[in-house]
């Protein structure tokens, strides 16, 4: 049978700690060459949705043998380019019946290549985010780090939190963002949801000044840690590239990337009303980084580069673009537990399977 | 509500003259920039299959603003490669529950993102080759063609026929294939399918000789059609880069190819026992000869080059590439006539969309 899954079912079957390890199994078997990963590509056309929106259908996939699967995530979208402040934002419509987004995620056995999932991407994506910065802290931030500071309070903040707190013994949070409400909400929610303080402060400074660990977890495309906040033993942790200075980046003594790919392949329609976000401001900063002159989270987890060498030094990871791969590495996690758990519609795999030679 | 169709709804829903219209406004759109289309990928790892086997996770994928749709084609494939007389084989092993393949067609819409319809690519890939073909046929034949000689007697020769029959007023096939046996059947089905006298010949000489089309439909990796055999007049269609010999496609005075694609790009694990195809002897050949040289078939339909000058002038298309684009098109009238005729499991599209932000 072949399992179809909701956001719900990811959510209660995929733990952080369960998602944590089955990305640090998979980096390892990326680093030696044995996983594989395929760049992310975006097909962008006009769309009859409105005449300055586009239709964007994306994919990525990877295949991670040492789990046992495979996994392509698809995304089809339509996209409007609203203007925020001075700056455009990209932003994804649910246009879709019923006001939903529509991203996918097909996993298959390698050992007989059958469809085993189809299930959203939505919560695995924020998920595998969380993970992959906890495999940053992992690997680079000080073994006794207890205090973090973290800049948002949006849904990347607090799988990052919780990520952060499966792989340090944290005791203090404190959480900035703009909106006082909002973080407000946040820690409240959070302080309950992982039994430890998560105190809101009005201003950035207050949230990092002191902190072990600073998490950067926004949906800025303009960078919002500087450069004189670093303190020594600091590890410094971003979720996208414009988000932390390249100065600051810079005086960091160890830096890691989460990987060398580069950005998507785009495939843009010639009468598209299309922006890369890769041209916007904090973009162009952040591209004056080279990125592939830093050692890989697959690097940290082979061994083949150290994260920290002393207490007193500053570390920074940078998830700089997510991968097809992570989806792979999770799914394995979510099918094996639906399977030991009987979650989701079964359908039967004959009718993702044929008999004519394709 | 997301269809779920299967091969034999495909069979029935996608008539090869509806193939080939939906196929002529794609790449009419694709000539001028309004539709894209994305190169293969191919992953590939070991697989606990066989230990000479390797796992492959393929993806293609098009959007066809046009026609209003976008799909990805996904296969996931063990594959070995057994010594076939002196040369290797790149055999697809029906590895999956109850001896089946896996390819997928996932369609979306490009009005509103939403998924449409999921099927299995194996009828769909032949429908596709032979409607390519097919438009080659209508762009470069003679007006006044009436006899084909077909090498080959296997699946492709089937779907080959079929849609020159739909361009052209043909009146006499003669086929060519090295099985009695085969050849045989295939003529008496053909002659029942197509109402037109199909004769099964013993030498590859009498298939071509007077032929106004010479259609090639082989799984042959090496070439099977020689310059010596060209008469004025003739249309040459071949279905793979190595069929026709290079010095007969030369000799050729108007020659296109299916696409400029280059060959799928791999991404190959280290200590997979892989074996690429394109390293083999007649594809060696083939690749001495500049495929982004000749004009693409989307060029011809967009009317930037003419197939034929005149009657005694030699043409030949070369069918070089597969497109994930082709199943876009193909797929918007699958889709379309099932929801005229309510063919197909209807499975709800909130399966398959989300509430939470990919």
């Amino acid at each position: 049978m072949t399992l179809i899954l909701s956001n719900e079912d990811v959510e209660n079957l995929l733990s952080m700690p369960d998602c944590i390890d089955a990305l640090e199994t998979a980096y390892l078997d990326l680093a030696e060459g044995r996983g594989v990963s395929r760049q992310r590509t975006d097909c962008i056309t006009p769309t009859t949705w409105h005449e300055d929106a586009v239709y964007g259908l994306k994919s990525m996939d990877g295949v991670v043998p040492a789990l046992g699967v495979g996994a392509i995530r698809i995304n089809s979208d339509i996209i409007t380019n609203p203007l925020v402040g001075n700056s455009r934002r990209r932003v994804k419509v649910p246009a879709a019946p019923n006001e939903r987004y529509v991203g996918l995620v097909l996993l298959f056995s390698t050992h007989n290549g059958e469809p085993l999932a189809i299930f959203p991407d939505g919560v695995l994506q924020h998920i595998r985010v969380g993970a992959t910065n906890g495999l940053g802290v992992k690997y680079m931030a000080r073994e006794d780090a207890t205090s973090i500071g973290i800049l948002g309070s949006g849904w990347q903040a607090e799988t990052q939190l919780t990520a952060a707190c499966a792989v340090r013994k944290i005791e203090t949070i404190r959480c900035f963002s703009p909106n006082q409400d909002n973080r407000e909400a946040f820690c409240t929610r959070m302080s309950d949801v992982l039994g430890i303080d998560v105190r809101p402060v009005a201003q950035p400074e207050e949230a990092i000044a002191g902190a072990d660990i600073v998490m950067c977890a926004s949906n800025s495309i303009d960078p919002i840690f500087f450069k004189q906040w670093i303190e020594p033993g600091m590890h410094l942790s971003s979720i996208k590239k414009p988000e932390i200075e390249p100065t600051a980046i810079r005086a960091a003594d160890k830096i890691a990337v989460h990987t060398h790919d580069t950005d998507p392949i785009l495939v843009v329609a010639k009468n598209a009303k299309f922006r890369e976000s890769s041209k916007q401001a904090g973009w162009n900063d952040a591209a004056k980084l080279d990125f592939k002159s830093f050692p890989t989270l697959p690097d940290l987890i082979a061994h083949r580069v150290t994260g920290r060498d002393a207490p007193e030094q500053v570390t920074c990871f940078l998830n700089n673009l997510g991968l097809g791969y992570q989806f792979a590495a999770a799914g394995s996690v979510i099918y094996r537990r639906a399977k030991e758990r009987s979650v989701g519609h079964e359908l039967p795999t004959d009718w993702f399977t044929e008999t004519v030679h394709p």
